[in-house]
């Protein structure tokens, strides 16, 4: 068996780049008291005053670090530091203090307090309660006379790992020791996320409690567009990839598109998002427009479904953000792991294999037709050049690709499938003659045609996106679509990675699709390599006999040309 | 979508063959007392007397019953009206009535004494509880003055429901009017499977409580082989069928073999079993040997793995039943929806797509080693021409493949795999160079090519064995199969359904392995059927658009030859 040694987990990928140094802890939070000393009434105004005096002590540790520290960086700091002098929070202090409990315990009630409001807000507030909790075991400490959680002092290179990161400490995190960030908590829009895609250090996020089965000191390689943290590694070959990812970064910083092989041959580089948001930052860099835009991304904590006049506005925020470019809008992909309360089977023995996607509809046919009034809605009030594509996921048949391409022209809409069940890639001659396009999830493709949960750390040997039995079934995708002139393009984890983008681009894929951040890393790589060495490596890694095999072979052959 | 108006419910087909008939239930059971009514100490001796008389009149009913019954049938009855007196169960009845109970729950009471102490033995014994029900059924009632549960006057025709059968019942049954068999709980080899077996009428077991949503009256199309009942089936289409099974059924009892086709091609027709019963089940038909044993059923109930000599002689009894002849044996598929409590992980969101089969070897080699060693072990006793083979099952890759080979030749085992993951037929020509022959699980393999759970009611439309996209992969694997001169053999439901095993000789498959009931059907409709005519219908499944058009389409060719 390959890699029998190793072992990885899993995590959300936020920033891309590969690391490989020991694991370093965070320095741990303080334990928190979980009864009151009580004191006295008339001690109440003195230990305030020890409250306040540990609050200034804090801040201005912090405002010092902010003055020697630089944009972004600074004004978290900074942030940080105004949190711990918050006038609400002192008074929830003083109120805890003056019903008689000292300030330890009056700080860990003030705070809870705070973090549920915030946890009932939801969504981004929800994620901030990190540095509510930051403030609250700083201040802690001080009072305590102990050392301030967080960072430790790093000489020589790690990888830090954390439950999750405090904003005050990615503020001030050094590039230079610590080379990549793996916390178990936090999401994509977390403050560990934005620093670290500011300060372009590899980061995973929400890698979940199995982070703390890694012993500190071991060391790990990091691979931030993968999401996954190695262990076991074979040293050589994860140093050989760390000097091949600088080398490769310095080129991706000068790449300004467009995109084309090194000869000419043009395809379109487009970004997958999630909302108004991630479109905007998409449109920061060079993707051409969207080909992925997951709908469902947005209704995840929605308890009702969206009017049609709430989804056309909702869409209309990513429509906004490529006036002029193409954008794929994929239909409500709920079931499985994206559970939506209005649109999800209750209880499935294998969730994966399940009424999920485009499924979901066929017993409720008006969820999928009010999206597609709204998406038809919100592209009417586009450019009339502007080209808006509809896809729908999880389309297995012919007969399912026809009443969705048929409910989509009703509508004007251009009308598309995902190919992401492998009978959408065998029998594609039979569904592309109802279709403009096609979409390669290479995800799920990946996940069904080995039969291997993508999200199972047991089986990321099974689910690599350089698998040859998946790239035969894009390569069958890509020979009937050029037959029945159908555009094929790729929006899975596939497209992001460089080598495999050029593999994908061999086999005659017409767009590929990724997260913003690995934009300009793809242009980059294909703009080194004509179109017959992408042909040249889409056939190694297509008669490869593995998916390390494939990858192994390919990047050879690159590094030789 | 295709039949949107019809909806299908799943159990486990026991006895193949159609109907179409309204559904009717068995006359309900009496509600069962939750508490006794108390007697005084000097009417216990009358209750008990009333308790005699209430046995002697239905143990009296069941042996007149019994006298105008023949064979297995009048066995059932006799032994049933021997439960009915069982001494041991009037002794703890008596026990109760002296202790202050009435009769009823006194019969209650003591019934679920021995209930208790049969399921606690598990197995063959926990499926025999429906008897002791039964017999505390018809005595609470007679001790009642009502009327004896248990079957309905049927007149016409009828599917008879029931939550599972009482022997008593099924032995009276009366084939004229009750046309096929259907129950909410039940197994393989409980009293309602046995005697519809010998009744040959068809029968699906398990189906779960989604049978109580159908209501009576309602007409339901049933097919055993598939073990699905179709609602809103259309009637012409369905009395078709069932015209068509009645004419087929009297030229499968004529059926003698071999297995060949009308122009005298041959082809293996062999058997699936689970256990040595199985075994001299399938040897007492025209089976030439075992296409699938599958080892994990000897084991689920089992807390500890049996030792090598223990398995070796469980392996022992299934090679005993076809002493000269082809036994392939596959390795444990633990996982999924056959957990082994020593050998499956604990809890994964998708089982399906988890580590069952070979992967649990990747981290436990020796419980492989272990198995090939007791299959070694007795295979050495077999006859030295009697061919042992062995296959591994869920592999993806060629990595595994050659793995799993390896340690089959070591113990001089003849090596294979089933091709049940996509991947493995997409990568056939990487994987077969490292085996001697590889059998089609057309199940499995039709689960992950649609992506769709074959246990999912839901997605019978997608899971259906005649999906084009999944006959494409098997095609693929003959032609794999041909230039690498493997066998390819297909050990799934397909081989079951007499017009698919002809698609799947035309496709070049080399042997079909079914359940024993379905062999004759089998090798009858091969008979009918020249190689070329094979060839042509093979051509036209894997050139339909979909599953009920394949199915179609090669019903008509085959009515016009």
């Amino acid at each position: 068996m390959e890699n029998a040694s190793q072992s990885t987990i899993k995590g959300t990928g936020v920033v891309s780049g590969v690391a490989f140094a020991e694991a370093v802890w965070v320095r741990p939070r303080p334990d928190l008291p979980t009864s009151g000393t009580p004191i006295a009434e008339d001690e109440a105004a003195a230990e305030f005053d020890r409250f306040n005096e540990a609050v200034l002590t804090v801040s201005g540790r912090l405002e010092t670090r902010a003055a020697g520290a630089e944009g972004n960086a600074a004004e978290v700091l900074n942030a940080t530091a105004g949190m711990v002098k918050d006038r609400g929070w002192h008074k929830a202090v003083r109120k805890n203090i003056n019903a008689g409990n000292n300030a330890e315990y009056a700080v860990v009630g003030a705070t809870d307090k705070f973090i549920a409001m915030f946890e009932a807000a939801g969504g981004v507030m929800a994620e901030r309660t990190t540095d509510l909790k930051d403030v609250r075991d700083r201040v802690i400490a001080q009072l305590r006379g102990e050392p301030e959680p967080g960072l430790p002092a790093v000489e020589g290179e790690a990888v830090l790992f954390a439950d999750d990161l405090a904003p005050a400490d990615t503020a001030t995190l050094d590039g230079t020791h610590i080379k990549a960030l793996v916390t178990e908590l936090g999401g994509p829009t977390s403050h560990t996320a934005i620093i670290a895609r500011q300060l372009d250090i590899p980061c995973i996020v929400a890698v979940g409690a199995k982070l703390r089965d890694i012993e500190p000191g071991t060391k790990v390689f990091v691979d931030g567009s993968l999401g996954t943290v190695t262990l076991g590694a074979d040293p050589a070959t994860s140093e050989a990839a760390v000097a091949e990812y600088r080398e490769r970064a310095a080129k991706v910083a000068q790449w300004t598109g467009p995109a084309q092989t090194k000869d000419g041959h043009r395809f379109q580089l487009l970004a997958n998002v999630a909302d108004g948001n991630a479109a905007r930052v998409a449109a920061d860099t060079q993707a051409e427009g969207i080909g992925l835009y997951r709908t469902e991304m947005s209704f995840l904590s929605a308890t009702e479904e969206p009017t049609v006049d709430e989804q056309a506005r909702i869409y209309g925020k990513v429509f906004a953000a490529f006036p002029q470019s193409k954008v794929v809008v994929r239909t409500l992909d709920a079931g499985s792991d994206k559970p939506i309360s209005y649109a999800t089977m209750e209880t499935e023995e294998n969730p994966a294999l399940g009424v999920r996607g485009l499924r979901i509809a066929r017993d409720n046919e008006s969820l999928l037709t009010r999206q597609l009034d709204a998406i038809a809605k919100a592209a009417a009030e586009r450019d009339e050049n502007a080209p808006t594509w509809v896809m729908a996921p999880m389309v297995a048949t012919s007969s399912e690709a026809k009443w969705f391409a048929d409910l989509c022209r009703e509508r004007n809409l251009t009308a598309g499938a995902m190919i992401e069940v492998p009978a959408a890639a065998l029998m594609a001659d039979t569904i592309m003659p109802y279709l403009d396009f096609v979409s390669i999830g290479t995800n799920d493709l990946t996940q069904y045609t080995m039969a291997a949960d993508r999200l199972s750390p047991q089986l990321a040997y099974l689910t690599d996106p350089w698998q040859p039995a998946v790239l035969r079934l894009i390569q069958h995708t890509c020979v009937v679509g050029r037959d029945n002139n159908v555009a094929v393009g790729v929006c899975g984890e596939a497209a992001a990675d460089p080598m495999l983008a050029g593999v994908l681009v061999g086999l005659g894929v017409n767009s590929l699709s990724c997260a913003a951040t690995a934009v300009a890393g793809v242009g980059a790589q294909l703009s080194e390599l004509t179109l017959e060495q992408c042909q040249k490596i889409a056939d190694i890694a297509v008669n490869s006999v593995g998916a390390s095999e494939a990858r192994e072979a390919v990047r050879e052959y690159i590094a030789n040309i």
